[in-house]
């Protein structure tokens, strides 16, 4: 009998970019469910609350079978096992990335050892997206329709335009 | 209805140390069906021969459910292909393989865009073993007991006594 | 008819190191003017203000035909585009700046395709130097003779006296 | 006459984990005397205070012979000359941590070049351990058991009961 | 009065990529005129001979003004100087690259001080693009249209059909 | 009583630079023996036979007090038990030194756990220089005296004199 995978694809998704999006669908070709979900950490700033980060996820994800967007703190492993997902989605880009995916994998491996880190690599376009450099640009007026879904981009737009007349 | 996962795992495995076997097992748990492949490159001078490298992986596997080992010449992705399979595994370790690997996942996504590459982690006792070293330790009669499967330790002993007599 | 090169140096420049004056004068090699400009990132803490970064920018600069410093904020590509940069320059030191550059050279590029980014190499003595460095053994007393003009030893040697006084 | 070596192992120890512990016995196997000592940054913002850091080594290092446990703010290199250590000894895990500790080491060296940085490769089981994972593991509730002593164990374990409480 | 780049591009082009017309592209937007040479280093085993390497370059820039392909023997900065170029330039991919051409750039500047080396970023669709893998592909009858000039990739095809039936 | 350190710095050494000189010193600070092994590996094609190397490190090491120059074939963590070393040093350079170090490190101690390896930091002028470019500038007639020992530049010479004239 096939086995089932239930993926879970954690991340800030502060906010959703491309890169993120083409992950989700190469996951989808393992995964009869995934979950993607917005981890809600207190100390980091985000631009967007969790719940607007949820949304947006929504949005951009609605055509997607088998995906379900939530959110959650605490520890991952535990989110993963409270879910029932025996798989867990990263994407990989570079070096730095690669070096804290790894350290954060041994250690959750550790803590909750059934559960499997896959890494994915995103399109060549998505290699050197990140979603800081995205909102600097946004910040000071630069087009990003090449980067994020367009739902991010007016979001984007909206919450600039307040910082400044704010 | 659930996804049929199909893997390949391709590699040199001059000769399969403990570092493969953990990653196969990892493999196992997203696959309903895995296909370990010796690549028999004729470019490269192998301590083994692709059909005793065959023979040790299978000895090493025989207990392994949905395991089957085979050989190939040409493009990995081809092969893919060829046996139907529509996911490759790859173990991770250090940075030098990290861009190694992408570079050939990106590559092969442009000659092959239907197979998705999953990178694993392996335990992290095996994080710092590769062949090379393990054929080194043992050309000079070191214990290489905790990196091989006994069989494969075998072999290598077999291997460099025949070396030095011959 | 030759090219002119108009070259842009981007930094934070807080302070001017003797890195930055080695990739300066590097970068006059090949242009026919060079804008240095201190970048006004509002969401850093900085030592010194811009207009002191710029001030000491100015002072280490005096001697150097073709060179102009000013300051921007918003989006660099944009402040090149307005200045007739046609070329910005970046130094190269560790492995860690190179990914971040790469990242930051190919997000520019989409932004302003015609603007090319060179990276040019420190002489080896400035490899390892950095102004989060110089200024945290400013900040204990340490000696900085070797790292920073003259005028910005004594510009750190004045704020850290300052920052303990008050 | 044999040479006298006394070592300085200089850290933000917020906490000690068993990868420090680890590193300290490999660097007791050439010293006769070493110094473990607290940096007390006041820019970063640490779980425990100094004297509390301080506390939890010396608990953890009582049995240990040769080991003083002290902190200082200030250079490190002047703390070093100060307290007559010939040699430094730094952990080597990532990466990350190579580039950043090997900028230190030629910075430390123009400061003071009659010190020695050596570095010691940690266990395997510890190459992926950071004080601010088992932080973040210990915050949401995680078990650290295998990561920290047990002194430093219950010490997480009450500072957070006292921040939710709190 | 401007300065005049006279910029040299040497490589092993064995055989020339659309990665290496992109850096040549790009380099020309700061030279007046451009070396393209092919290193002819007797202890690697090239594909293709120098003289068809350079003959394969001559076709592939043949309508890019200022370009001339040339071949040496010898060290590269002997051959800058010999003529006449005051530019080096080299395109940078993963940090394996890195590492290699930091070191390189800093050997060549002690030889010969004067001349300054320039690296390029290019298109994102060749970060991952090399000769070696290339070849690899073409060996095997991959298509390598999307990676090569037209006549490159009729060069590769028969000299591997060539492989095969000699 | 003070811990007699008995070091083993083992190397190719084809040829010695002056890298490798600057670590013996800083290895010497530590040691009260210094063993430098010339590693004789039968499978690598070094331009200098074992017994010139270690004729070209002891006319190096003449007058440092403590130096051994020996040479072993089989494994280092053997030959350092036999000759009763307590602990291996190595020089650090660059990323991808540091990876291959590590990785040999962590499998050396599973085969000797009683051996520790201590990683030390050459001076900043000798971080990118390796005996594989050195050999590749003097092929070329290219001027190596700030690299090497005065002994080793004379015999690269006659060396590469008689590779011409042969």
């Amino acid at each position: 009998m096939p086995k089932r995978i239930h993926g879970l694809y954690p991340g800030s998704f502060d906010p959703v970019t491309n890169g993120h999006l083409d992950i989700i669908k190469r996951a989808l070709k393992v995964c009869v469910r995934l979950d993607v979900a917005v981890v809600t950490n207190p100390s980091k700033k985000p631009l967007f609350t969790p719940a607007e980060r949820v949304h947006l996820l929504r949005k951009t994800t609605a055509g997607l079978k088998g995906v379900r967007v939530t959110s959650f703190d605490g520890l991952m492993v535990d989110y993963a096992k409270q879910i029932g997902a025996n798989v867990v989605f990263r994407g990989m880009r570079a070096v730095s990335d690669f070096e804290h995916e790894f350290q954060m994998a041994l250690m959750n491996r550790n803590l909750q050892p059934g559960i499997e880190v896959l890494f994915l690599v995103p399109n060549e376009k998505f290699v050197f997206l990140s979603s800081n450099a995205i909102k600097e640009i946004a910040r000071f007026g630069g087009n990003v329709t090449d980067f994020v879904p367009s739902v991010v981009e007016r979001a984007l737009a909206s919450r600039f335009a307040l910082e400044k007349n704010g």
